[in-house]
C-alpha cells in the first residue's frame, strides 16, 4: 500500500495497514481489527495526538517500570503488528521482559508474533515455547494462562490494548497493571493501576524517551514521581477533555 | 458462536461473529471489521440504544423514501452481513431498489453480496452483473462507479455505512443522502441531506416500522414531517447528549 507521507491520515492509513497486513499472516485476529476501529474512534475524540494526561502518565508508567523487580510487557497481535521494535526498544531501555499473551491464543499466533518479537531484536521471548510452565489466573483455561517465568512471577505488567476481564484478573493478582488504551471508560482504563489514554503507537516510543530522561534518575526521585501521580483524577481529565472537545 | 440470549452484550457479539462470518466468507473486507468498531465506540457512548433523535430522523427518511421517485437502498459488505433481510424488507415496504455498492470493489465480492439479498427474498439487485452500464460519479474509476438503472437515476439514496467522500459526491450529484452513521461528526453525517445516527441493525428494522404507520399518509401529510425537521438541529442535538453522556 502506497501511501504519501504528506497525507493528512498517513499515520492511520498505515496503522490500518499493518493490522490488515498482520490478519492475512495470521497473528492478528480479526476482533482485533474491530477493537482497533473501537481505537481509532477514540482517537479521533482525542485529536490523533498525544494529550497531556497521557504524557504524564507515560511518565509515571516509566518510573513505575524502572522501579519494578519484575517488569514484564504484555504483547498480544495489535501490539506485535504496530510496535514491534518499539515494544523491544522498550523492553531493553527500562529492563522488562517480553511475553507473548493472546486473547485468542493459538500456537500459529504466538509464534509468528515470537518470530516478529525476536526480528526486532528480542532476545528471548516469553510465552511461546510449547511447554512453557504456565499457571492460571482467575480467568477460564485458555485466556487466563500466564507464563510462570513472565507475567506470573511480574510485580508490574504493561499491557497495551488489553482486554477488561484480564487486566482485572491482573490487578486481582497483585499486580501493578499499566494498561495502554485510547478509551478512558473501558473496564481495562477503569481497573489499571496507571492508565494511558493514547495510541500505543504514540505512547510506545514516548515511553522510551522518557526512559532515557529518567534513567539517571535515584529510586527516590521515581518514587517521588509516582506519588504525586492520581491516575482517577487523570482518567476525569481525560473524559473532560473529549466533553470539551465534541 | 454461542453466545447466551440474556448475554448483557448479546447483541453486540452477535454483531461480531456475523461480520466475521462475513469476511471469512469473503464479502466483508478487512476495513469493514474497523469500520465496525469505529461504529461500536460511538454505539457505546450513544448507550447502545436508539435515541430519540435517531428515531426521529429514522421517521424522516421513511417520508422522504415513501415521496420519493426512485429511491435506492445501497448495500455495502457490512449492510449485507448485518440486517441482509431487513434491507430487503425495507426496500419493498418504501418501494425502493437495492444496489450493491462497494468501497473496495471485486466481482466476486458483488456476486455473494448479489446471492445473500437474492436469498432474503430480493427479486433484483443492481450493480451486480458484469456488463452492467455504469456511470462514473466525480470519484476515482472504481470507488465513483454506480449502475445507471440504479443509483445514477435515483432521487433519494440510503447509504447505510458509507464513506464520506462517496456520500459527499452523491450529495454532488442532486440526490438526497440519507446516511446511517454511528458516528455524528464524520464526513458522511456531517455532508448528508438526512442524518440517522443509530446502529444499523437498530435503524433498519425502526424504519420498516415506520414504513408500516406510515402507509397511509397523504403526500402532503409525509412532506410536513420532512419539512419540520431540522438535520443539522438534530445532530447538533446528538453531540450535545453524548457530551452529556459522557
Amino acid at each position: 500500500m502506497d501511501i504519501p507521507l504528506n497525507h493528512p491520515r498517513h499515520r492511520s492509513l498505515m496503522e490500518r495497514h499493518r493490522l490488515i497486513d498482520g490478519l492475512r499472516q495470521g497473528y492478528v485476529a480479526e476482533a482485533g481489527l474491530i477493537a482497533h476501529g473501537r481505537g481509532e474512534a477514540f482517537d479521533y475524540l482525542l485529536g490523533e495526538r498525544t494529550i497531556d494526561e497521557a504524557r504524564n502518565a507515560e511518565k509515571v508508567a516509566v518510573a513505575m517500570l524502572l522501579l519494578s523487580e519484575n517488569p514484564v510487557i504484555s504483547v498480544n497481535g495489535n501490539t506485535a503488528a504496530l510496535v514491534p521494535k518499539e515494544i523491544v526498544d522498550l523492553s531493553e531501555a527500562v529492563g522488562a521482559k517480553v511475553e507473548v499473551n493472546l486473547f485468542y491464543r493459538t500456537p500459529l499466533r504466538e509464534e509468528i508474533i515470537g518470530k516478529i518479537l525476536r526480528d526486532n531484536g528480542a532476545e528471548v521471548v516469553y510465552g511461546i515455547e510449547e511447554g512453557t510452565c504456565r499457571r492460571m489466573t482467575h480467568l477460564d483455561s485458555e485466556r487466563g494462562r500466564v507464563d510462570c517465568r513472565g507475567i506470573w512471577v511480574a510485580d508490574t505488567v504493561l499491557v497495551p490494548l488489553e482486554d477488561g476481564d484480564r487486566a482485572e484478573a491482573l490487578v486481582g493478582m497483585g499486580k501493578k497493571v499499566i494498561a495502554v488504551d485510547l478509551n478512558p471508560l473501558s473496564r481495562t482504563s477503569q481497573k489499571a493501576t496507571l492508565s494511558i489514554v493514547d495510541n500505543v503507537s504514540r505512547a510506545v516510543p514516548n515511553m522510551i524517551a522518557f526512559a532515557e530522561k529518567l534513567r539517571g534518575c535515584s529510586q527516590k526521585e521515581l518514587r517521588d514521581i509516582i506519588n504525586t501521580f492520581d491516575n482517577k483524577g487523570n482518567l476525569d481529565a481525560v473524559v473532560e477533555r473529549i466533553r470539551r472537545g465534541l
